[in-house]
């Protein structure tokens, strides 16, 4: 959807992330998350990212193309104490300022080293360097020092590029300084942009696209997103600042609700909770424990279970058991029953759910066994087969067949967000009887 | 270092990704290494990276943006079957173009989804739409055609997000009409951009610097980077086609043996190994066997092992043990040494790893036992206190202390890391007698 927007420059943000190792990419990208949402809150769209290495040439051009489309440039990184850390000379080069050492730059400086005990060497007193006429922001929780400083109607925020040093910055300094700034302005304050997200398991992209044919009125100042990944397809209702004047939070909580039901099952979570969250969350609440039979994922499950603040309260143990024989000598998996049905089967699944709980006394054992390749395909077993199991006890195990496509990684991911998944499913089943 | 770069536009260029959700990030980004690498091998560096949503009117600005300064323009994504896809609209409100429905477009994808058995819906006809003038990229592990064209002395090309269908069409289009074009101009082929990664871990970003200083010589057309993450920190020698002339194979194989040198053992990897990759090459080589039992990493060692393809050779089995009654109803580790000594200690972390390899059978066992936080903490074990434990048999476990910072998964990373460091050091000292 792309309605018109009526886009004021002062509502219109661009970030640019400085350093030469972020143009090669590979690593997960934090600042974006974070920077979009503070902004959303005021109205502030996120609309154009660049990413340029520490080159000061490359630099001056970039901040000058973003002032001319953004009235709001936020720049991460480049304020390290090195000389490949440039960004200071980059913005006093296109804004035409000279660089001076600053009073209120150097104190905080100067007071947060001493509290390590430490005095600032020469390329930290280069960190105090700020462009003339810029607002020193000062940073709680590290070294480097920021800046803020218009320029061509423009407001230009520098920071560092350390997560923990940037949302401090941000919450502290920047976001009232740009309410403060928009609420003197005489222009009516915009919207928040606001973005619900919508975590599904279960269904290829184009089925849960499907079932959202028809979510959002014609002309609705909403945007509908899907993305797909191995862990699932995420769903997102983003608000915009413009189209046909703002939406109602009565509105955006029918839509929501709308789409709920919608994707009923297989919705998993809302926001930033994972899988793994709310697993624990439901085992935490009706204080069941579980144990682990991992083969295929090879301690993914335990891992992720086990990322969850406090999950040594329901996590009781795991048995990474890679090798047929640690199967039986681990669990107890009859050694006749892996050779009649094969270590990858509906069979040995059960059975391992069911050793692991037994041997653990925990209330719910949870298996996988499956091929994630590239080898170890047989003439009936193919890559990406994978069985998952699950006993709780009464009633005997529960198995599911899976037939995943894609790489070891990507096998391994799915077969531990399935088997997370059945867990869910079995614990929402006994939390309503 | 920032050695002047006789920078003519051909060798310079810029990747665009499209796509809103990209501009909340959160998400590694594969394609960017792809690119970098793919084009510095012909000796064309990209400069700039550009992020922009599913909006037509952005699109076509970050687009003129981007032909203004660099010869290659490569963007990604946009190329989908629904409304929202949107970059062929773009590209050809850009420069001018009428887009038409092209036959070798369409025959492509008709062929592609004939092998599906489906036939082109309307959304997907749409797709074999094309720039006037464009040549048409094929795609062939998707049925989502590219293109690409000559606009204002820039390359301009178009290709689907998804990393493999782009890779795919990088490597059998992109790069050979690329190629050729360079060998046709009437400038003198310019040098490939070789970029030489170094993974250490041990030291803090500060030491590795300090380890490095004065490596380079001054004016040489080489760069040395350092990134820092929880994983170790990372050094990087990337040649520039700009400088004091191109830099010999002799020169930069001397400069990576000397950066092997001065790292000595904190160096653990080289390019795109990983720890895990490491420390099975050795495993295998040396045919040994190894079992794990993790109590605060709770299965991401195990993870990180079984990542590798062919592991089922030397991964036996792991214990996730994660309350005190597994570590010693899995492991024997005597309930008295827990009461004695806490969970959270040398003498628990070495009996871990003796059980874990008696009971499996195995050449080696690797234990992990800490406080992974934010609660667990006593008077006298903060969170981030991990003790790592390996037995080999003969001569007793060694054990080894650590102290992290950071939140709970990055102490777990840690915890993983510093484990899989000792076991691969210990291996490496094996090999040797």
């Amino acid at each position: 959807m792309n309605a018109a927007r009526p886009a004021h420059r002062s509502v219109i943000a661009e970030t640019i992330a400085i350093g030469s190792e972020l143009l090669v990419g590979g690593r997960s990208d934090s600042n974006s998350l974070f920077i979009t949402e503070a902004l959303g809150r005021l109205g502030i769209e996120v609309r154009f990212k660049s990413i340029v290495g520490d080159d000061e040439a490359d630099m001056v051009q970039v901040l000058k193309t973003a002032v001319s489309r953004a009235g709001v440039v936020i720049v991460t990184g480049g304020l390290g104490p090195t000389v490949d850390d440039c960004t200071r000379e980059a913005v006093a080069k296109a804004t035409g300022r000279r660089l001076a050492r600053r009073k209120a730059a150097l104190d905080g400086m100067t007071a947060r080293l001493a509290q390590w005990g430490r005095q600032p060497n020469k390329g930290q007193l280069r960190q105090a360097t700020i462009p003339a006429g810029a607002t020193v922001v000062t940073n709680p929780v590290g070294s480097a020092p920021g800046f803020l400083l218009e320029w061509k109607g423009a407001t230009l925020v520098s920071l560092p590029g350390v997560p923990r040093e940037m949302e401090a910055m941000m919450t502290e300094s920047v976001i009232p300084f740009l309410a403060d700034q928009l609420a003197r302005s005489t222009r009516t304050c915009p919207q928040p942009i606001t973005r619900q997200v919508f975590h599904t398991w279960g269904l290829p992209e184009a089925d849960v696209d499907a079932k959202l044919q028809g979510l959002i009125p014609k002309r609705a100042p909403v945007d509908l997103g899907l993305l797909a990944s191995p862990m699932g397809v995420l769903v997102s209702l983003t608000t915009k600042s413009g189209g046909a004047g703002p939406v109602s939070d009565e509105a955006l909580s029918s839509l929501a609700q709308d789409v709920r039901t919608r994707l009923s099952d297989c919705l998993f979570a809302e926001g930033r909770e994972t899988m793994e969250e709310v697993v624990g969350r439901l085992l935490a609440g009706q204080k069941r424990t579980v144990a682990l039979a991992e083969s295929c994922t090879g301690g993914l499950i335990g891992h992720r279970l086990t990322q969850v603040p406090g999950s040594s309260a329901y996590v009781d143990r795991g048995a990474i058991c890679y090798s047929n024989q640690s199967k039986s000598e681990m669990l107890g998996v009859p050694v006749e029953l892996i050779a009649k049905h094969g270590a990858v089967s509906r069979e040995v699944a059960a059975a391992m759910a069911k050793g692991i709980r037994e041997l653990a006394g925990v209330s719910v054992g949870l298996s996988v066994t499956g091929i994630a390749g590239p080898g170890g395909a047989t003439a009936t077993k193919p890559v990406g087969l994978v069985y998952v199991g699950l006993d709780g006890g009464a009633g005997g195990a529960i198995t599911r067949e899976f037939r995943f496509h894609g790489d070891r990684s990507v096998i391994k991911q799915r077969s531990s967000q399935a088997a997370l998944n059945l867990l869910r499913l079995w614990l929402i089943d006994r939390g309503r009887t």
